[in-house]
């Protein structure tokens, strides 16, 4: 009797959405490189290429822009959700509630392409409305006239981004739409073969994503730099660290024996954002010195540069707080979810063993 | 390469807290047979036994009666959340959006065995004031003088229900308290592994319960015996589903090769309750035709009476009406889903992996 311990390296299904290659540091989505999508492509042709397989033709990208656009608004009734919902209570937690709220008759099972992008469109509002609650500002409705990228930006800020900024973030939410069997994809899959709703799924995926050790770290990326706060001071700062309790925040992933491709794009995103931004400057400078250093204390385990490492440094530039860290990767996220929940749902219900090992009463 | 599709029969973890052998048809809760602590034993002790591995010692029963019971008011935070939710929307769905409400301050990481005991008192008072809502009825507080199940009855009802009503909920609800490593239970384990907190796990088992093919299908078997409506058609009535797509519902289960032990015990109690009810009485005869039957059409498929089957002839015996059937399953199973949640929130992260199976880029 083995007991396959957080499943690691059991495939657990076969999907046609997304390859991630740990071994080479590459990552495919539906048979194009996630990384050369992520600058040219907006947000919704990537979602039209992991939901339907296909990059939009010309025609098919005013349609899906102006279809998808009119889904934005969220209801009275939504919105009165979170205003129930005390001002504390963290961004994750709102998103996860506000989420469930948003089920109504159309969205019962099965799942469907439609249900997808009406959540995905909805996911912005509710963020931003969210986050200008937090922060007592009034609430932005959607614009149908933007894109969907320079939209988020516009609700949470109150006014249009620069250009810079949207694409930055673009490109940002293109590469982290989708990343294969991780934790809050798996949660949504096995909700989602059970014939639930796609929103029960969607609101699984948000719980797992919430732990920090899938998706709540990012903001102790930029914690570490800020402590490290110069780079004559990274190299004894990882060495006290690594002599200590060992772990560096932004390096080593479960899948990755090389650097996340997703990390190399991020960095050339976040130079081309700010050349000279002294906070970039620190984190290429905190990479190279945690890489040769990971090395020298742990030879062998190859552990690099993961993709929190840069996205704390992209969000950072894009003057995002880090209450929108978690929050802005399931406005991405979703668009991969969506797609495993439709290959889930018409799967084999998962339903693993357990081995006991309790006592057992007598006969 | 293997797929484990709908990982049956891989052993995802080990676990001290039941032992479901498919095999001999038993269940065990922490060393003790579950049948067993059915009919002798509270809510609260039996919860008590899932959660700290012992059955509470006289003093312990008093105290532990006392403080849970002190549990089970929610805030007027959490009303305001339920009534901004439109009416017509189902009990699951406005339940997974009142539970992922509940969380403030007290919920966060670490999971704890006082916040299960918190969100399993404060389920019933969430699903009566959602019944009551949904009936157009003024809702009813909980009361702290009685027991966990008395309490559950008098705030649906708005009155105290007959000891015998109470009794037979009771060992109901005892029996489905916990079931080893099933969807529901797993799905809030993957949320608890990322290092998420309670409530996050709990709102993603809850949509897992959602679904048909676990938790959402005992309304479905008095559809049946409502369609078969008396004895003398039981037998012509299944010979004609067998013959067409051949699926009983309330018969087979992925576990059990012969009769699910909790079938037999609810049988007794529904039996109990109502020894000259026709609902029943017709419920043994299809039971009795049904096995028989599916032996001659699926020989060796070992296809016996699961739970769904008495579970539906209980709720009725006691005037529930389906609406409450899988709410009420929450109600009891959020103590075994809080029970693995503190198991799998110290073990490893779950992080399965996947089989691309689509198209690859040139390089």
């Amino acid at each position: 009797m083995t007991v396959a311990n957080g499943l690691e390296q059991v495939i657990v299904a076969e999907t046609e959405i997304s390859f991630v290659d740990g071994e080479r540091g590459r990552l495919v989505f539906r048979g194009r490189w996630a990384k050369d999508l992520s600058d040219t492509h907006r947000f919704e042709e990537v979602a039209h290429l992991l939901w339907y397989g296909s990059l939009p033709s010309g025609e098919e990208k005013a349609d899906i822009a102006a279809k998808w656009a009119s889904e934005r608004e969220i209801s009275a009734g939504v919105k009165a959700v979170i205003d129930a919902i005390p001002r504390e209570v963290g961004m994750m937690s709102v998103l996860r509630t506000a989420v469930s709220a948003l089920e109504t008759e159309g969205f019962g099972y099965p799942p469907t392409l439609e249900q997808a992008a009406s959540i995905t469109m909805k996911l912005p509002t509710i963020v931003a409305y969210c986050y200008r609650r937090l922060k007592g500002l009034a609430p932005v409705e959607p614009r149908t006239d933007l894109r969907h990228t320079a939209n988020y930006l516009y609700m949470l800020k109150g006014e249009e981004a620069s250009p810079v900024h949207v694409q930055a973030l673009e490109a940002y939410l293109n590469l982290m739409m989708e990343h294969g069997m991780n934790s809050s994809t798996f949660a949504a899959r096995v909700i989602a073969s059970t014939r639930s709703d796609l929103i029960s799924a969607v609101v699984g995926a948000i719980g797992a994503l919430k732990g920090p050790l899938h998706g709540g770290a990012p903001s102790l990326v930029m914690n570490m730099l800020r402590d490290i706060g110069s780079k004559d001071r990274a190299e004894a700062w990882i060495r006290s660290k690594l002599e200590n309790d060992g772990r560096i925040m932004g390096f080593g992933h479960r899948v990755y024996k090389t650097k996340d491709p997703r990390a190399e794009a991020l960095r050339l995103i976040a130079s081309r954002l700010s050349d000279s931004d002294p906070c970039l400057e620190l984190a290429v400078h905190v990479e190279e010195t945690a890489i040769r250093l990971l090395e020298e204390y742990k030879p062998g385990k190859k552990l690099y540069t993961n993709v929190e490492f840069y996205a704390a440094a992209v969000m950072n530039a894009i003057d995002f707080e880090e209450e929108l860290f978690t929050p802005t990767f399931v406005v991405t996220r979703s668009v991969g979810w969506c797609a495993h929940i439709l290959e889930a749902a018409a799967g084999r219900l998962i339903y693993p063993d357990s081995a006991y090992v309790g006592q057992l009463p007598s006969e």
